[in-house]
């Protein structure tokens, strides 16, 4: 007891020097007394704020009255302890929140109570028992965990600041906080130090419990880094993880995951420091990551499962409802979020979320689906390391989304997919991303981690819907190689046109082969769906073996040729890069000129008709092989073959017709593409002819010279084809 | 034309013969004038109805004018003439009651000017090119859809009744309908004169164009068979095609196909002949088939899928819609059937459709979900050819309904499945029935027919969730056998009780082996979910190989034993029977005395714990083996297989825990279930203990004496147990 008591003393003088020098009015973390006061007279009247209310009280009362765990760090994610944490920040967040919105103080006693245990219990902590990552946790077996509590802990301080007297402060700061701010600014410095997710939430960890607890000292390492040189901290990242139209190195999904510290944090700094201007910062970045993550979502709010990601995350996760709720504080309001609020369901209790909630009462008329626009998200701090470009056509339910992309690696969470593409229609996956192999949270599923798949299947190229040399990843599926380089963009025409085009190079993913993409998105007078012709080009200096993909969801409906499937026995695809995950179900051998192939999906029928010069391969396959723990889901593609030096794949997909097992109406199941030849193919000029419902579609493109001014000339069959800019598509000799 | 005009006068006498005995007020068939003059009325204020009618008059409008094709029969289901066939009498049947919901002549001449074409085609007309069925169709390649065909244009003929002169009526009599009526009756009599679903089409068809034509030979044909002696037709149908609660002996998928000829053709006979009362007849008898089809469904509406059946059929088919519509008319309003009502989103425009509408409209408070309950279907006419129990717990979205099935084969669209269980859970199939294998509609598909892997896959027993005995399936595989027999029911214990079970013994699947199976649906004390305790004893008089599948749907989440998968090359798990379509994806050696599986679909996990009184073979297979046209589902399934004379398969499934990838939160995803073990198995009692959470749960079943009445006693370990009636289950000492 003695012992306690001495070290508590020298602590309070430590904080209380902070207090004095930069006192604040609590609370203002996550939410100011004035916002406090406007939720709290609006509950009775706003039904979704009552009901997120009710929410948060009905949770947090069946813990009142408990003694409530906080058990010695043990298990991964998944299991008790890792749970149990994770329950008692949420519950101890809720509990403040409730203490401010009803001032009812056994609220805040609870809080207060897991406090005095966490205070107790962190200064004992060592790494934990199942840390298996190269930065430790120590409540949790990840420090990434170990700054969520430090989010959610501190904001929940900040919320019973003035219930607590200075000497309850103090002892918190000190036993609870301290050490792992410590761990993280002292012990794993260069982690906190990084420019990536982790380190935003550590440094949103750090950043709040220093505003909660009035020590600027935390503050300053928060926004500027462990050395407060600026070159690390929420500063740095919002400079330097953002590309300056807000896309996210790491994709969407991580968009998703990135946007709540990014937004509680620079929130409570907003609060704390408004002449800092947060929200304003890199011409409101913040803003446009929101928006960026919400644009690269599908229909049903499903982020775009690019890089590591799992399909189940969508848009109505916590950390978006918090940030969107926040970016309506302090953005304004914008009523294309409120197809999104209202599939939320659900809002903060802050002046954003009430604002939220009014919006949605008002509004008698919101819109089905976000306002989602064709898009160019150019990747990298300054916007030159590639890019992500979102080719879309059609309205609400109808949307046919096509993505490509040419952006950098992605750090850890990267795969090896340059020049990869998507493509959602209807609200369905159709051309997939496998996305990661992980069961978050599920502890029987390593402990909720990356399982080895992700590394060994789900990142490798021939996951991917884009060419795969000599079954050997892009830069030989290292990462370290592969964060150096990025594809070139060549030119992207999007917006509300008959074609729509987006193209790139990659002179780095292979060292002797070049691999050009360009992927034209036609829609053709008179028709709802557009067509999609894809040219991939691969240049080399000798011959190779090139795998195209296209991971197609959905049933074999019909071919043009004879496969032949492996009915008694299925071989692995090849042994390494992914293939040894990869069952050959059926192969084919095909002559010139065409391939055809239509599946269905759900109640959309898709048409991929290939140009082959000679003779091509062709495999329909299955993941699922060298899965020792049933780790990975059950797919099919649809993979060509080439063997060629330089490869020339022309494809179309067409979007056609309807199946409706109800009423057992088919219609237009078949394909309308009757030819696909290649007209041009050399160093300058590319160029095809698609025969479609007895009309000719001409398209070509210029090789070397993207000048939107250049005017272009070729001659083919005698015919003079005139253009200006890279591209051109002729129907029936007319220009598109 | 000389020739035609003869042939019709000679008709023109026949049909005039008739009118003068039986005319008719027309329309009668679909609905009375006094019907349309009502709905006619409400049609612009009730909005369900006017969609209906927009819809409707949409697409009729879409023809107006046209010179719609009537073509020259050529292609199979999917095909263009089929599918323009099937348009037409749709746009006929529409068409009509638009004439006489507006009064406009233009839609009468538009069903006119479609029925002058079908007298100059339909005499022409043999066997449909495409025709492979024992049952050959003329407009189309099966004889069922001319029955479709029939059915429609009667209607349609008869709501233009009045339009029509006496000539042209006689035209459209003799040359549209009595080729196909003629065709039914005397060319294919064997066919018409079944006990069986086509022929209820058939005769519905007949008999609405006996209505329609005022021909009442047709209708007495249809009635009661070719030769009118009452062993064929619609009462025969009535009368042997289901059991006395309503079972239809195809299941639920079949019921639903069978439920719009009877109901559109019984109301048909109930406007021209009210004295024969056929909807009073056997009590209600279509009342108890709709609702017993209703009672057999998903949550999202999907029919059971056992028996040939397509998952992707729903109760907002057509003919669900139709049938709903005239029940509420003639059965009265029925508030369960207004969940249905809501989620078809549409009505006929007829007096049911009207009252659904406006019930609809009228009730604020819809139940979210048909009001399912447990029930005990008897199938056969008597009620004494088995039957089907569904158990059931839980309260709107957390349904849960075990499926024991216990009937006879099912006719041609039966499957090998004495003793099958199902599992659907949440509103998701848990335990599935593969279903059949078709892509109804889809030409490529083999013209939308039954594909054959139906026959050598779905259908065999070890598609099923119930035991395959050396391989070989029920009654091996020959239909004619399997309709022979059917299991005899032991008991059933169903409604709102802590244990419901369900017991049936099959003696003839297999010629040395018994098979019977008792299913415990246990709700314990404080507990949300059921469990399912499951016995399923074998007696034979030498070894055989037992195999139990649990065609488990969702991930493999854990074991507690060890297996190989055969990650490098892929062996199926046998050569036929079904066998050759099953790879083999991990096998195992387990020893006694557990095996645990745990899976999770969707947010729940579930859990099998099986006793292993030796040892046991265990399989993790998938399907897709021998499957040339990918006409295969992939999907998974959980074999154990053992060895012996007499097998007791004792397994437990849980229902437990919840993982939720949003909040990333995950709990009780580990099963309670510590020990399996079977305390007694003799010829009288079979008994198990289960240790669950550490609490006791004994399960004892007489194994030959089932009366409610009769008092056993049993002795185990020391310890009384006392019980009355067929079997006992006890928690921690006390009964439940």
């Amino acid at each position: 007891m003695k012992k306690t008591i001495v070290f508590f003393l020298i602590s309070l003088a430590a904080i209380l020097m902070h207090t004095t020098l930069f006192a604040q009015k609590h609370p203002l973390a996550f939410a100011t007394a004035n916002d406090i006061a406007l939720v709290k007279k609006s509950i009775p009247t706003n039904p979704l704020l009552k009901e997120s209310f009710d929410e948060i009280k009905k949770s947090v009362d069946a813990n009142l009255g408990k003694d409530i765990d906080v058990p010695v760090p043990k298990h991964a994610g998944g299991g008790y302890t890792h749970d149990k944490h994770k329950d008692n920040y949420t519950i101890m967040f809720n509990s403040g929140m409730l203490y401010q919105l009803t001032g009812d103080v056994k609220y805040a006693k609870l809080v207060k109570d897991l406090f005095f245990k966490y205070a107790v219990l962190n200064p004992t902590l060592k790494n934990h028992p199942e840390a298996t990552s190269s930065s430790p946790g120590r409540i949790f077996w990840q420090a990434l965990n170990d700054a969520n509590w430090l989010v959610y802990a501190g904001l929940a301080f900040d919320l019973i600041h003035d219930y607590l007297t200075p000497a309850e402060r103090a002892q918190i700061a000190t036993g609870a906080f301290k050490p792992e701010v410590d761990y993280f600014t002292k012990d794993i410095t260069p982690w906190f130090d990084l420019i990536h997710n982790h380190a935003v939430w550590a440094t949103a960890g750090v950043g709040i419990v220093g505003i909660a607890t009035d020590n600027d000292d935390y503050v300053q390492m928060a926004l500027y880094g462990s050395k407060k040189d600026g070159k690390a901290g929420l500063t740095a990242h919002l400079d330097g993880l953002f590309s300056p139209d807000g896309y996210y190195n790491e994709g969407p999904y991580y968009t998703r995951y990135a946007v709540l510290p990014f937004y509680l944090f620079a929130n409570a700094v907003n609060h704390y420091k408004p002449s800092l201007q947060i929200f304003e910062r890199r011409n409101k970045i913040l803003k446009q990551a929101l928006e960026g993550a919400l644009e690269q979502t599908n229909l049903d709010g499903g982020f775009y499962s690019y890089n590591d990601a799992l399909k189940e995350k969508t848009f109505v996760s916590n950390e978006v409802v918090v940030a969107l709720n926040i970016a309506w504080d302090v953005y304004g309001e914008n009523p294309a979020y409120l197809p999104v609020a209202k599939a939320q369901g659900r809002v903060t209790l802050s002046k954003g979320g009430l604002g939220v909630s009014q919006a949605l009462l008002k509004n008698k008329n919101i819109a089905p689906f976000y306002p989602y626009k064709s898009v160019v998200f150019t990747d990298g701090a300054k916007g030159d390391f590639g890019g992500v470009t979102v080719l879309r056509t059609g309205k609400d339910k109808n949307l046919t989304s096509l993505i490509f992309k040419y952006s950098s690696h992605g750090l850890s969470h990267g795969h090896y997919d340059k020049l990869n593409i998507n493509l959602y229609d209807n609200g369905n996956e159709v051309l997939q991303d496998y996305g990661a192999a992980r069961f978050i949270g599920i502890e029987q599923k390593w402990g909720g981690r990356y399982l080895p798949e992700t590394k060994s299947y789900a990142q490798q190229t021939i996951a991917h819907n884009t060419v795969t040399v000599d079954e050997t990843s892009h830069f030989n599926g290292v990462e370290a190689q592969s964060e150096k380089y990025h594809p070139i963009p060549l030119y992207n025409v999007v917006g509300n046109y008959a074609v729509q085009a987006t193209a790139a190079l990659d002179s780095n993913a292979y060292k002797d082969v070049k691999l050009h993409r360009s992927v034209y998105l036609i829609t053709l007078p008179g028709t709802q769906k557009p067509l999609m012709v894809d040219f991939f080009r691969t240049l080399a200096s000798k011959e190779h073996q090139y795998d195209l993909p296209f991971n197609y969801m959905g049933n074999l409906i019909s071919t043009n040729f004879k496969y032949a499937t492996h009915g008694n026995a299925l071989q692995t695809l090849g042994l390494k890069n992914g293939y040894q995950h990869i069952w050959k179900e059926a192969s084919a051998n095909v002559k010139s000129p065409l391939t055809q192939f239509t599946f269905l999906n759900n109640q959309t029928f898709y048409t991929i008709s290939g140009f082959v010069k000679d003779s091509v391969q062709v495999f329909f396959t299955r993941t699922g092989a060298n899965d020792p723990n049933f780790n990975l889901r059950r797919e099919s593609s649809y993979i060509t073959r080439t063997r060629a030096k330089n490869m020339f794949a022309l494809n179309v997909l067409e979007i056609h017709g309807n199946f409706n097992a109800t009423s057992e109406f088919t219609t237009n199941a078949y394909s309308r593409v009757s030819s696909v030849l290649p007209v041009v193919d050399t160093d300058d000029y590319s160029g095809a002819e698609v025969v479609i419902d007895g009309k000719h579609l001409m398209v070509f493109q210029s090789n070397k010279i993207f000048d939107n001014k250049k005017i272009h000339q070729l001659i083919i069959n005698g015919k003079a084809y005139n253009w200006q800019g890279p591209f051109v598509v002729y129907l029936e000799n007319k220009k598109l």
